[in-house]
């Protein structure tokens, strides 16, 4: 029996060797950042260094890095309590503390009326779809974006980031708020007075030393051309479905997207049953955010896009990575053609 | 020269092999415990699993265990917004959402009047005292005992525990909310619906299975004996200092404590100087709670307890573990006498 085959990085990735290395050694490291002697100097300086490469990663350097629990915390220090607005293809975690209504075309473009009050993402999470940000965002949602395509945090023009390590190779339950030199957030884990009294709470020292590590070899990846590999796979999948299945829809195809990621609408097969027979067929996909405790349901970025129910609910979302082989995504598309044709010969 | 000898286990402890061997294994789960495929339910079977060990661990089958990235976002889960009462004695992350009105007695004790308000911790993390929990209180911060002393927290009778993992074994950056079953609380981070709606965001697994493993074999420890061992080595400490120094006061001996925590005031000698000299000569100790970026300032523990702001500003924690050794704490004490005798002849 062939090995299974990952094709769900956007859901989360693999750990990288670099963060594996780097978490392993930080398990060494006794002490706790806030104590004064030299063993709390110690975990302390390794937390310094990995904020450093971090901000490097972002093209951050001079704000402020936050640690955080995940981009979901990142969202709640950045978002809650602000009166901000943002559109239905932002994250959950980013949209349960705005006001989502703004506008968003059949391109998966939003329309932005005022960004000083706008939580705005760089890339969605579905559609791998790029946003354009206009200057002057309070807060961006660059957490499928980091590592995966080029940008720099300084260049944005917007005052908060969020960032997640299991999204690029780090582990699981660790990410960061960046803040713009100058601006502050109130925090909402109160107590010690870790992080610039910012967020309270000892630091998750092993989970940071990963982060950091992944975040570098990132953009080391970035910068060394491997994303353009992954596009070339993930166009070798999108051509070889979507020549078999005239009636999927490659949403974003021709637009500017992730390069990594293929959302397939074939309207009235159900995202949920193509996710189940692919998994029965040795593949890992999604049929949209992974964030909701296994409840499958109609894509609200596609319904925002304006898909309609039945489309949006039968949307499949492939997300590659840099360990992800041709030949892996052949093997896919053919179990996945054969499904399909099962599927349009009952309808 | 001698190696360094650690004695600053309240503030965080090295981490277990138990726990490392776990966190290395977790490494390789690839999915995300949400996502629906085999790798995702791999993820939520490790988690869940996981979840299993620690309710075990604490005497809580039965319960519910909402995994956090530490106690201080269990007390903001447990604590915010509802108005409860708490002594001076408790850890700032819990006092910080609390009226801190309730009176504590020379001995460390709290006046509790109404339980179902009250926040209350089962140890003192800077005096080790171990305080009597009422029956039906609202929140107890069971962060310093988990591991050290027996309890079941479906004996407690009280409605919700905060637990850490760093403090038993386990890594930096996990903890949990322990809920009565039936309660529920108000989810402080929105979007995915994890951890049953109570806190979203991707669980840290990495971290989950260190805490699980860590809190296992924390409990065995305890079963074993393990601690009855640290507490002798711990007397034979407090009996060497006092004798040395006949004005310092161990306090809370003769009550019941924690079995590796060792509270000094030396009335006049400044607990951060002797912490930096202890430190100079190779020994890690604490001038209080390890929680506040360095700063070390009078503690609010013992200015509660009735000792004046020279006194309370004049204290040393020496908080021991399993893996400490009687010839490290005698080495300490020798040290520690050699500068309190300078301390005393320049005062």
């Amino acid at each position: 029996m062939a090995a299974r085959v990952y094709l769900d990085w956007n859901a989360t990735t693999p750990l990288r060797p670099e963060a594996r290395a780097a978490m392993i050694a930080a398990m060494d490291v006794v002490g706790n950042p806030s104590s004064v002697h030299a063993e709390g100097r110690a975990a302390k300086s390794l937390m310094e260094k990995a904020r450093g490469q971090i901000a490097a990663a972002l093209g951050a350097d001079g704000a402020d890095i936050v640690f955080t629990s995940g981009a979901t915390e990142g969202a709640a220090l950045a978002c809650a309590g602000r009166g901000l607005h943002c559109a239905d293809v932002e994250h959950e975690a980013v949209s349960a503390w705005c006001a989502a209504d703004l506008a968003v075309d059949a391109a998966g473009q939003v329309a932005v009326t005022d960004p000083r009050q706008t939580a705005l993402q760089m890339a969605n999470s579905e559609t791998g779809i790029l946003l354009t940000l206009p200057e002057g965002l309070a807060v961006s949602d660059l957490t499928q974006a980091f590592g995966k395509v080029p940008f720099a945090f300084n260049w944005l023009g917007c005052d908060m980031g969020l960032v997640s390590a299991h999204k690029l190779g780090g582990p699981k339950g660790i990410g960061a708020l960046v803040l713009r030199r100058g601006l502050d957030v109130s925090a909402q884990l109160k107590g010690g007075g870790q992080e610039m009294g910012r967020r309270a709470g000892t630091e998750n020292l092993i989970g940071i030393a990963g982060f950091a590590a992944a975040a570098e070899a990132a953009a080391r990846d970035l910068a060394d051309g491997v994303w353009e590999k992954v596009a070339e796979i993930r166009n070798i999948l999108d051509s070889a479905l979507c020549a078999a299945a005239n009636d999927t829809i490659s949403v974003g195809k021709g637009a500017s997207r992730l390069p990594n990621t293929l959302c397939l609408v074939t309207p009235g097969w159900k995202g949920e049953t193509q996710v189940m027979q692919m998994d029965l067929a040795g593949f890992a996909v999604s049929a949209g955010s992974a964030c909701s405790s296994g409840k499958v349901r109609a894509s609200r970025v596609l319904r925002a896009m304006g898909f309609d129910d039945t489309a949006a609910a039968s949307a499949l979302r492939v997300s590659i990575g840099p360990e992800t082989k041709e030949e892996q995504v052949l093997r896919f598309a053919d179990a996945w053609i054969a499904q399909y044709r099962k599927a349009r010969a009952r309808m």
